[in-house]
């Protein structure tokens, strides 16, 4: 039985970033939900954002960002950094969030996020009273104990990334890994093509 | 220690959704990793979609399209549809999924969905391979046993929501709630400021 909701912007669920702009001198960080890729030629990642928000000024004026992903463990900085405006507080100062320098942009990482992607401006779409910021991924970074050694890819266990439930306004982490992608679906074919 | 990584498409986690193109008579169906809200005002979904997909064709012509946002029991479902192409198979002949009328769009619903999202197309930008569809949200459903009595909100445990990560190629839930958003955040501040 299916139950009319009207127009609410919810998908689930949603990654729970930090995106930093500005310099290592200049810097503000905002809570985004509302992130993710959309391209591999180039690697794009898009972000919706209130027009209004401070480090949006930064980021624009400098034509590039980071984007941060925070493990569970740091849920509150986290709210804190989505709750509070940059304009009227230092939210490096009150959460110990430290930054450190990007390779080949300006906007610094936090050094806390375990995961850490930098961007450049490649173009921006308003929508209603929020701005569609593309930014291409020009380099990543993640803390060495969360790879699979000898690879570049991040074991979610250790990751740990922060996941925000829309509506119900929740934090959570993720489950354990149920299956393999591009595997299951394969099985699932054979099976059905054995019946 | 940070590790460089490259220009590489992931962050963490991501949703994993069935977009449906088409009418009940033709449609088809593709999964979509590469999804998320990104304004409210109004509520529009982006997604990037490899330009030569079959149900990106179905949904340009017609202008519109469904998110259907499956369960973790879906799995091996939803990794069949994001293997095979609609244009050489059946997909909803092989998987059994079943497509409904949706209210104020032509693309039907996929029934075995708990949460389904009507979407009128509003602009496509193109990045590379790929184009990047902009969706209003003009109505939304949920199975009513996944909503909080007497609300339009959906409980985390019940809708058990897919997610995809990206790298590592896995399918996984949600853990368990840790905190709520909005208040978390304010406690820290409040401690910080009577420090």
């Amino acid at each position: 039985m299916k139950v009319r909701l009207g127009p609410v912007e919810r998908l689930f669920p949603m990654p729970c970033v930090l995106v930093v702009g500005g310099s290592i001198d200049e810097a503000d960080v905002l809570t985004a939900a509302w992130v993710n890729v959309v391209s591999s030629t180039p690697p794009t990642i898009v972000m919706g954002l209130r027009k209004t928000r401070h480090t949006l000024e930064l980021m624009t004026r400098q034509g590039d960002f980071t984007v941060n992903v925070p493990d569970t463990e740091l849920a509150a900085q986290v709210d804190y950094c989505g709750i509070v405006s940059g304009r009227t507080e230092d939210k490096f100062a009150a959460t110990g969030l430290t930054l450190i320098p990007a390779t080949l942009v300006n906007a610094p990482l936090i050094k806390e996020c375990p995961y850490n992607i930098e961007c450049r401006i490649t173009q921006q779409v308003e929508v209603g009273e929020y701005v569609v910021v593309f930014g291409e991924i020009v380099e990543c970074h993640a803390d060495r104990r969360v790879l699979r050694k000898g690879t570049t890819l991040a074991e979610m266990d250790e990751l740990d990334p922060l996941i925000y439930c829309a509506g119900v306004r929740e934090y959570r982490g993720l489950g354990p890994k149920l299956h393999d992608a591009y595997k299951i679906g394969n099985r699932f074919r054979k099976e059905k093509l054995d019946e």
